[in-house]
């Protein structure tokens, strides 16, 4: 589909260089990148504060407290009776799904491929990288001390698979989930990135 | 690393095209390619009948019958005292580990992944696909009966993770094990070919 509208999704493991990528994508195909970015168009649309949804996918470190606090709605009638925790992902689907329609664009996390899953333009990418892999660039690249990483790197992917199967129902890092996994560890972030480019370039439109 | 030994190892969905894909990358490279192939080798080089190696794999379809089956040894002394099952899987390993010295190849299945995890020169490929799309490659390009081939798609499928999880300790299709993985769904097979070239062109040796 080389030319028409590109909509990449990169979900990833903490420490594999997925958000470098998908920045690097953005770059070379010149159209918007959503990180960041996602949370200031969620808080200037929804209303919620930008505070509360950067921590939103941290929440769910404990699968059983968070599907209990999305479960329990504010006693009142109507959408009211959702719990802040489904507003919030319904505001945040409503913004990806605008996004989307807007034009190309690369989206990291926030489970964007599971809500573009019937998009034929979008292109879902998981990025991951041997343990070992992911230290390295933890601790070098973003500067995580070498004492905490190995506890920081398994909290923040538990929290973000809790996230995504209670939202989606499915299993997070599942290859079925993706058009396209890549190890990281094997090859250089500007490669990654052309190999990507060439698959929406020969994606098919289903 | 263009222009060196390239070793591919294809692990492959039931219906997901695995094969063909293999049989591509070969001719289009120029190297062998073993999926049949290998069976005469490993029968050849062990003096095991080739039904008994063909069939090793769905052997281990009921996974608690192939472990016991796999820790019984023959009672007698030294290698004899191995199973069936582990003196097989030790043949078929040696007999890679030959295929990938000898030169540049595409191996389908058989754990080879496994087998040549520090073999620098290995591109690890995964191909799988939605549920759907197996099925109509199934039984459109295999002639698999519309009627059996569920069964016979999760009874493979089963087998296979179960033969790689006991010889190997790892999670069959779990990405970290390959380098690559490819939803065969929404790519033409000539493309998902030329795609695993180019990942092998810029695979960094490790």
């Amino acid at each position: 589909m080389s030319g028409e509208k590109k909509i990449i999704t990169i979900s990833r493991e903490f420490g594999s260089g997925g958000r470098l990528i998908g920045k690097r994508l953005a770059e070379k195909l010149d159209i918007p990148y959503y990180d960041k970015e996602l949370l200031d168009r969620i808080a200037e649309e929804s209303g919620f504060c930008k505070e509360m949804i950067e921590g939103a996918e941290m929440k769910a470190k404990n699968s059983f407290l968070y599907s209990l606090a999305s479960a329990m709605g504010t006693g009142e009638a109507g959408p009211e009776s959702l719990s802040l925790n489904e507003r919030f992902f319904l505001a945040q689907f409503d913004v990806i799904k605008k996004i989307a329609d807007e034009g190309s664009c690369v989206i990291v996390g926030r489970c964007a491929d599971y809500i573009l899953r019937d998009v034929p333009e979008a292109t879902n990418v998981f990025i991951y990288a041997e343990e070992e892999d992911k230290i390295k660039r933890a601790v070098e690249d973003y500067g995580v001390p070498a004492d905490a990483v190995k506890k920081l790197m398994k909290d923040t992917d538990k929290a973000r698979a809790n996230y995504y199967s209670y939202h989606t129902g499915r299993k997070w890092g599942e290859p079925v989930n993706y058009h396209i996994a890549i190890d990281s560890g094997y090859i250089e972030i500007e490669d990654i990135v052309d190999l990507i480019i060439k698959y929406t370039d020969v994606k098919l439109y289903k």
